[in-house]
């Protein structure tokens, strides 16, 4: 084994960008054993460890969303990657993620986080990828790391159970699941299936025919799908939904949309239900979805990327009324279940379907001579990629270490918390909260006075307070809604380090910029008259 | 904030399957702040960073393969998630780590592992990937995480100039790039952007009418990405190639394909080029493809998952000739450039066309203030997903660490490991090279006695050699390949492990067995007569 020195040198020999052929001095030099030592490994790796637990440590410090403008960051590196590593290149490389990189970040795991949906983290979710990447392997058949593919395939199986889902969806029923990287994989995995099986049985050129639905709550995402699998831009169905049924999709709006198509000689297809709406977590009624459905051989998929962590606690159990008639469920565990980005789990009743669609039968694919005979699992068959990570050891400490018991009082904190901010929200009578808080996200807004424009000002009015409320360095970090044509602010607690005092400040840093604002709006009105 | 032994105590709580409401107990359980613990987060981290390491370091005494039967380890680990974690319960799934799931793994870091292409490792690599998961950001939008977007952007340009990649394919010239995870996702986006922008012209009823074009020798992600974006299944043209081109794509017989597809009324849309195939590394034309492909109007993708880390060696710079002309370029940097999995860098020549197909607008999207009326780049526009990771710092730390020079210095080991290896089949006649070596994949063969049945018996013979090599425990991991009726082994130098005396050993255990084999045939023939 070459000495790291030796090392050293072989990295800093000359460039030799315009030679044809390997140079003879190159030929001449040592590989770089180094580069996967396992000594420069434990060092740096420490090094690694320290510098998270310092950033952990020290988040409360940042603001949540930095002041910088497009290009700072571009501009302060040089354009082009060194040639040879300066000195203590790792070291001074996370002296420059600390000084030039952290501070121009989103900072997602702070307490004071409430935009969007939350990146849970935990010890073990972040560590658990360390390891798959220490690990690095690619289990994208049984034979290509057969320990990988079986604990996918008991994780799934566990986290199931976990959330309640019925056992046609778990391998012990019949069914089967995996973990992808994000929903939208999920959803475009089931679509095609879908379709595929569609296809299959009023031919493939009819793809033109075919229609999907959803609501106009549902995440982009599905429209992307839908998109990409070559449904036709304008046979996609975003249903209307209203204040009144809390944005849920209808059962009879939908009726009417499939029949309104068959009538036209379409082929309703697919339908994406979601539990837990990306804008107001809004629960679609799924049982009585799958009925309409059902009667029109369509497929239903449930994506409950936020939500489905919820699940874990029987008390949510009724958001997924009826799931047993679903063909395909998907939720992520890096939203809200401690599990870090990315770890998307779906499930299917028929395995066989996504394969249909996605398999592929190859020679050059090794297959192992115990697995012959065996009906064993090749994930690249049911995904779109070929290449994998080992998200199943992630999910799997997480669930071992963590507990069924101990996730449920994860979400039980944080909805507990979203509970508090609801009810103060409610105390002030300036405030109104617009939707229901169903999990840990609460929509709310400032009424607009009558004496300055009542609803007809209302929205431009939130928009300059959630504005406000984000430029103030120490305070919160929320995002917005709109909704039924309601613009409304999103308190989505569920950042893993959040107290209730975050909660409490984040509160009260909303009613001091209501204040000002309305003050401002005051003196306005009594000059302007 | 609440000591461990209080939160260890609420995870011990009881389990409430059947309650319906929150119980009251739970409501007043605290939260659990050790969840992300600076302090736990160090333990835990130092003890993986150990394990990872001891890993490493034993790496040379796995079996590459383990000798396990399907079920092995779903039948050894309980039906369930446990409700409440046992004491040190991190400690002892690291235990289990070690004690039930390594040994069922395929070892892709061992430096006899030459099956398939490498899962490249480096320490770098892998803490970056630890350091990603420890930061655990969402940067799916400028907003969202502005140095994590910047950090891409700049690392995809370092990368592209690091692989002599064209200008015109950066941002620096009007390009630009994204890392993704798998060169599926980078077809399909690559695809779906060309299949958009040609059915604007034609009119989107038209989807039956398109073709693709690959060759036979194209890996089946292109043909699983035409299947999702809804081309015809008999609408995907793989071309045959033959041993006397080493089978690369024949520009004639594009021509010949894209004229014949015209002349029925069909419209040709996109050809998958590749630089260096799966089974035996051939090289596409790339210029020659493209000014086929340009006389129809079709879009060109090169796909060099593998060979595109060797772009970093200027003697590699002419399998690229004429990539001034291609639509979008991709290649996986987790394959043989130090990026642990995942991370695929794709390139394309107009962006625009890219967020065309794959582009959304939604208000609920937070955009920032600061971002306004700067033409910032979100990176959710570019691909299928919305969720991702933050690849750009390993990517980065990896340029950084290593420098352009220590990557060459890398990709030169491997390539003459490969070579040695090649000299070591050329001298022993009873081998064959069957393709000459391109990059550092070594594709031989047995040659088959004439008295054995010659190249009738040769495929079945080398059939069984591949396994009793991949037999022997302490012997290298090798696959195979199938390539115009030719059954060939695989040799794939790139473990990072990997060191010369790694790959003559190899040699001798494929020597040995074919010894055996051979001297088994004899006895057979001398008794069959």
């Amino acid at each position: 084994m070459a000495p790291p020195s030796q090392c050293f040198d072989a990295m800093h020999g000359a460039a030799n960008d315009g030679a044809a052929t390997v140079p003879a001095a190159a030929a001449g030099t040592p590989q770089c054993p180094n580069v996967l030592d396992a000594d420069v490994f434990r060092r740096q790796g420490h090094q690694v460890i320290d510098f998270i637990a310092e950033y952990y440590g020290g988040m409360g410090e940042y603001p949540v969303h930095p002041s910088v403008t497009p290009g700072f960051l571009r501009n302060a590196l040089p354009k082009d990657a060194p040639s040879r590593p300066e000195p203590d290149a790792f070291g001074s490389a996370l002296r420059d993620v600390r000084d030039l990189i952290l501070p121009g970040m989103t900072h997602w795991q702070s307490p004071r986080h409430f935009a969007h949906f939350p990146a849970s983290s935990s010890t073990v979710g972040a560590l658990g990828e360390a390891l798959i990447a220490g690990i690095n392997v690619v289990p994208f058949t049984w034979a290509a790391s057969p320990a990988a593919t079986e604990l996918e395939m008991v994780v799934v199986d566990w986290l199931g159970k976990a959330l309640h889902l019925p056992e046609s969806l778990l391998f012990a029923g019949g069914g089967g699941g995996t973990l992808l990287g994000t929903s939208c994989e999920a959803i475009l995995c089931a679509l095609v299936a879908a379709r595929d099986k569609k296809l299959a049985e009023i031919g493939e050129r009819r793809i033109g025919d075919l229609v999907v639905y959803c609501s106009d709550q549902t995440h982009f995402a599905f429209r992307k799908a839908a998109r990409i699998a070559g449904i036709l831009r304008d046979h996609c169905r975003a249903i209307h939904t209203c204040r009144e049924d809390m944005f849920a999709l209808s059962p009879t709006e939908l009726q009417a949309a499939m029949q309104a198509d068959v009538d036209a000689g379409l082929v309703p297809l697919f339908l994406c239900a979601t539990v837990g709406t990306t804008q107001t977590t809004a629960v679609d009624p799924i049982g009585k979805l799958c009925a309409v459905a059902s009667s029109h051989g369509v497929w239903v998929h449930v994506d409950a990327a936020y939500a489905g962590s919820a699940l874990v606690c029987p008390e949510f159990r009724h958001v997924i009324e009826g799931v047993e008639s679903v063909d395909s469920f998907s939720m992520n565990a890096h939203k809200w279940l401690l599990a870090n980005n990315d770890c998307c789990a779906m499930w299917v009743k028929k395995p066989s379907e996504l394969i249909a669609a996605l398999g592929t039968e190859q020679e050059y694919i090794l297959k192992d001579a115990a697995s012959e005979g065996h009906d064993v699992v090749d994930y690249k068959d049911w995904t779109m990629t070929l290449t994998r990570r080992f998200r199943a050891l992630k999910m799997w400490l997480v669930l071992r270490c963590y507990g069924v018991d101990g996730l449920r009082d994860h979400i039980r904190s944080h909805v507990r918390m979203a509970e508090a901010f609801e009810d103060m929200v409610r105390a002030d009578e300036r405030f109104e909260v617009v939707t229901e808080r169903q999990f840990a996200l609460v929509c709310f807004r400032l009424r607009s006075p009558e004496k300055f424009g009542g609803e007809k000002t209302a929205n431009e009015l939130n928009r300059g307070l959630l504005e406000e409320v984000n430029a103030v360095g120490s305070g919160p970090y929320m995002s917005s809604a709109n909704v039924g044509g309601i613009y409304m602010l999103r308190c989505a607690v569920g950042s893993t380090l959040t107290e209730e005092h975050h909660v409490a400040d984040a509160w009260k840093v909303v009613q001091d910029r209501a204040s000002v604002i309305l003050r401002k709006m005051e003196i306005i009105y009594s000059v302007l008259g």
